[in-house]
């Protein structure tokens, strides 16, 4: 027999997230109800509550609970610089890697194709946020892809306009990678980018 | 920031998912709540009932919603055939070999170190369906590990009693493999079943 009913069912709601084929869903749903039946009812109750309550900050539009952010919300922030992201997951790489100022959050990148304009990516926010008194530098932290790009250069005018550092994160071999195993595109980008040593 | 509140709390929860470590857990969160909410709240939906209403069958002990299982309600089974295994994702992998008789689930195999005993193995139901009429063999399909061989070793003590007829799979070199890189224990059990061709 093929799984059926429920078991199926948990089987195919398993697979809503990334990276979970049938075989791995499988298992997991047998693993859970064989073992862990607490905690998979606990997983149940936060992912409810956390699709429920996590909506996203009013300045930022990272995901939050509340109206501002911690981010936004701390005064321990760096308030000259702003970094802009393409997603939610992008902030907490860049936290990640010392970054103290703050954040803004395109959720998605420009993309006329898919209907994604300035609008859907809040860019009147972010005008209003480049306004802010203190501001100095802002940071465009997009993918290094086509859109990603696009969308830097957009923002990069945008920014420009208000008279303000506009700057580009650097794209290059990656910290402990092999010129061997590295894309070309990527090395013309590191070679364009050389600087003195 | 690491993620905070409710973010982190469902970052943490989706680790109770074999195989998902931290980086995966935070991707999945991330990508439910950008994308796809709905099918998340399904999730939550679907985990919450399967885990309180799949029980187990009462005769064969695998997973089912009803007292009875499809596989012992069914009369399209081979009811002269038993094999045994170790868990329901086993019934599952030998179901999708084409094998058509009735299971047994021990849910767990002999451990007594861990506590696990004949009891806790419900030999004494396996006894009961032994004793049904039509049975002619058990194959003993448990794990070929020391706890799988030895709780094999017990079974097959058991049906002996009974005067049927007990098997064991055959363990070898899987169909595909190479003998280049299949371990000796595995080849040594191939040699010592080797047959005539």
């Amino acid at each position: 027999m093929a799984d059926t009913g429920l078991l199926a069912a948990l089987v195919d709601a398993l697979r809503c997230m990334p990276g979970i084929g049938r075989k791995s869903a499988q298992r997991i749903a047998y693993h859970l109800l064989q073992r862990d039946r607490d905690r998979a009812r606990h997983l149940s109750a936060v992912l409810q509550s956390a699709m429920d309550r996590i909506g996203h900050c009013r300045r930022c539009r990272t995901f939050s609970e509340t109206e501002l952010c911690a981010l936004c919300g701390s005064n321990r922030r760096d308030q000259s610089l702003l970094c802009i992201v393409e997603s939610p997951a992008d902030v907490q790489a860049v936290e990640e890697a010392g970054y103290r100022g703050l954040y803004f959050v395109l959720l998605g990148r420009l993309s006329p194709l898919d209907g994604i304009g300035p609008e859907e990516l809040g860019l009147e926010q972010l005008d209003a946020m480049l306004g802010e008194p203190g501001r100095q530098e802002v940071i465009v932290a997009t993918n290094p892809t086509v859109e990603g790009e696009a969308t830097a250069h957009y923002i990069g005018e945008m920014v420009r306009r208000r008279g303000l550092r506009v700057t580009r994160i650097a794209h290059g071999v990656p910290m402990g990678g092999e010129l061997e195993y590295v894309d070309s595109g990527t090395i013309a980008r590191a070679l364009a980018g050389r600087r003195e040593i």
